[in-house]
């Protein structure tokens, strides 16, 4: 019989006491092993939703999920790193334009990413519609392409802080997913596995993001700032807009497309500003803010590490994108300012279209998506086309429509939230 | 898919809201068939613990776990059935006389009871340490002997309410015993299962009760009363004092023999006055409050019955008990009033001899336990026999003794509990 008990842990955090470190990293470590169960984590992750857990308390959780795993070693690399991570949201290609973007001023990126799930898009996903790239690189490949390239988007291996796998796809299926210190400890147990110098988050707040009001994602945002500070990585986040989608397309081809524009030094003016602020951040943060990003878009730079990154894995940046077998075209419905773009409404209208996906084990569509040819703020007249919906099967689209319902208002009142709406530091 | 999804469940409590019927009866019956996991239920059960459950939810709720098993029918028995159940306290044997006195008197008692776990000891234990007593009795035994002896005290069959004995072993282990919903339900699907027409609970309260204050006592007192009218049996409960132990005797022979002298007329005053006032609410509440059940102690009547429903179960009532192979005595601290004797700490005590068992699977010493000379409010001498310790092996009175360390106090100002706290009716 062990000294600490699961029982005994539950309890403390059920009757809001504080958990001990040594509590806190036997539980995770008996759970990744298998020595302790899923109903008596599940409870335990129930009572952490009524009670939360302290600062300290949650650091601690946090070390113990990255020592589940190996946390990466990238001093070998000889220059700073720097990593972005977004919590999520409807149009958000930043993570394309970003990394070789960074890389182009000095810093390398080791971007390791997701899939998406529901109406929100994956960064894999999206460059996947790339012919030819490949979202698997094994470990020394990926020190090699950071050394050489600077940038690397890639799928996160298994050796990253596999408590996290296991207490994810357990919070899934038991109403445990909307806690902060759960998904502050992680979001962050895997992007400090990474290894990374400095880390910016962007936190979504908004009907598209997970984070519905900015008072919650502002409470996320210092949480997660919170743990990368303590675990000795400078970390700073910055709330943004998602009440309307980013860019002017959501869906996996369309945003690959979308970000070339902004390499290419054009694009969409808010995923531009966006993408310059991230920069920014990742660049100060390991003492480059000098550095002025805005310039490598200019000059070719950026686009140049892009290619290269995309080629590394088997990509061919020039290949013609995949192209959907029907579209569908949305009218403005009146003349006057658009004040309303719902970004939940075309983030479900793009996965319903086949941009995304229900179950993990689904595959998604390439081609599919929407894009619409005006932001909020911007003017739209009466029965000229305003959204384009992709898809490769037309049965796909009364359904995206449905979804559409009300999502898009002109001259409504609305006050749309700036793109930046905060930044948050330790 | 089903249309009813146990996320939902889970989720609608955990954010404070009520379950429907049908989510309720599904997730029961679901989880009882293994549809549902352990994992999904403990997460459930975690919420119920911070929410609550409102009375028609938590009828409901009870109900299903009832349906999850067969309510028995004593309709054939042709005449009142009453049944007691007790939340357990250290001493408390009134089952014991209980059950013969109510038959004794024209009532039908289908006792199905269980055993001790910790510090409080199980009927069925106690009974078993009458020679030949068996605690199994099969289906048509059990009516028989009801119609014929009018009393049975056994071990409840797995048809009972087949859900609790999942649902009480899920939150054994994840830390949601204690919440008043869970305990009720838990208690009164196997009570109201048992079919009979009235019943009357025995809410302990005080430090060697499972509810240590009166105010949470009353509350489990008024969740059970309105179940079980809710259900259409008539429920009345007793908070009664569990500060000290009922009686002199905590163990099982040594509370076998206790019992015996109530049912012979004599026996403590406070075994008396419980068994008594339990005795007439049941007597009440199938509409024979005119019968005294006083009498059928004094003129002998309640002891045939008891005889004989000990001989039908194979045991014999002349036997003698068995006897512990060690005794040792604890003398008065002081001369004065006992003000203090302390139930928990007894009950530890007996537990620590042997009378009781830790696991579920652990064998009980039927000679262990503890016996004392006088109770609360009676007055002691220093250096005379206080207590005394029964064991089968004396290298386990040093914990004992270590238990009882404070438990005795004499002239302390405290003031014990009444015995009878409070009655509460729908």
């Amino acid at each position: 019989m062990s000294a600490i008990d699961a029982i005994d842990v539950i309890r403390t955090k059920r009757d809001g006491g504080q958990l001990s470190p040594e509590q806190i990293r036997w539980v995770i470590d008996a759970y990744t092993r298998g020595a302790v169960p899923d109903e008596q984590v599940s409870a335990l992750l129930m009572a952490v939703f009524f009670r939360g857990m302290a600062p300290e308390e949650l650091a601690v959780w946090t070390q113990a999920m990255i020592d589940s795993g190996e946390r990466k070693d990238l001093s070998s690399l000889g220059r700073p790193t720097a990593d972005k991570h977004s919590t999520g949201g409807v149009g958000d290609k930043t993570t394309l334009p970003l990394a070789p973007l960074v890389a182009a001023c000095g810093v390398a990126v080791p971007q390791l990413s997701g899939r998406g799930l529901g109406h929100t898009g994956g960064t894999l996903d999206k460059l996947e519609s790339i012919p030819g790239w490949r979202a698997d690189v094994h470990e020394e490949a990926y020190l090699a392409q950071l050394r050489e390239v600077g940038a690397v988007i890639c799928a996160a291996g298994n050796d990253l802080a596999p408590a996290d796998k296991k207490l994810y796809a357990l919070r899934d299926v038991t109403g445990t997913v909307e806690s902060i210190p759960l998904i502050a400890s992680s979001i962050m147990s895997k992007k400090i596995a990474e290894g990374a110098d400095a880390l910016v988050l962007d936190v979504k707040t908004g009907s598209g993001a997970f984070m519905k009001d900015p008072g919650t994602s502002r409470e996320l945002a210092r949480t997660m700032v919170g743990l990368g500070e303590a675990a000795g990585v400078h970390t700073v986040a910055l709330v943004t807009a998602m009440d309307r989608p980013l860019g002017r397309a959501a869906g996996n081809a369309v945003e690959v497309a979308e970000s070339v524009e902004v390499l290419a030094g054009g694009g969409p003016a808010d995923v531009v500003e966006l993408t310059l602020a991230l920069a920014r951040e990742m660049l100060a943060g390991v003492g480059r803010g000098d550095v002025d990003p805005a310039d490598a878009l200019r000059d070719g730079r950026a686009m140049d590490v892009w290619r290269r990154m995309i080629s590394v894995q088997g990509g061919d940046p020039d290949a013609p994108l995949p192209q959907p077998a029907e579209k569908h075209v949305v009218t403005a419905p009146a003349t006057g300012t658009l004040t309303r773009l719902d970004a939940y409404a075309l983030g479900v209208a793009a996965w319903r279209l086949g941009a995304g996906r229900a179950r993990k084990e689904d595959p998604v569509s390439p081609a599919a998506g929407v894009t619409w040819t005006a932001g909020v703020g911007e003017q739209v007249v009466a029965g000229q086309p305003l959204l384009e919906l992709h898809t490769d099967d037309a049965a796909r689209i009364p359904r995206a429509l449905e979804a559409l319902e009300g999502a898009v208002g002109v001259d409504t009142g609305e006050q749309p939230l700036p793109l930046l709406l905060d930044r948050i530091t330790a």
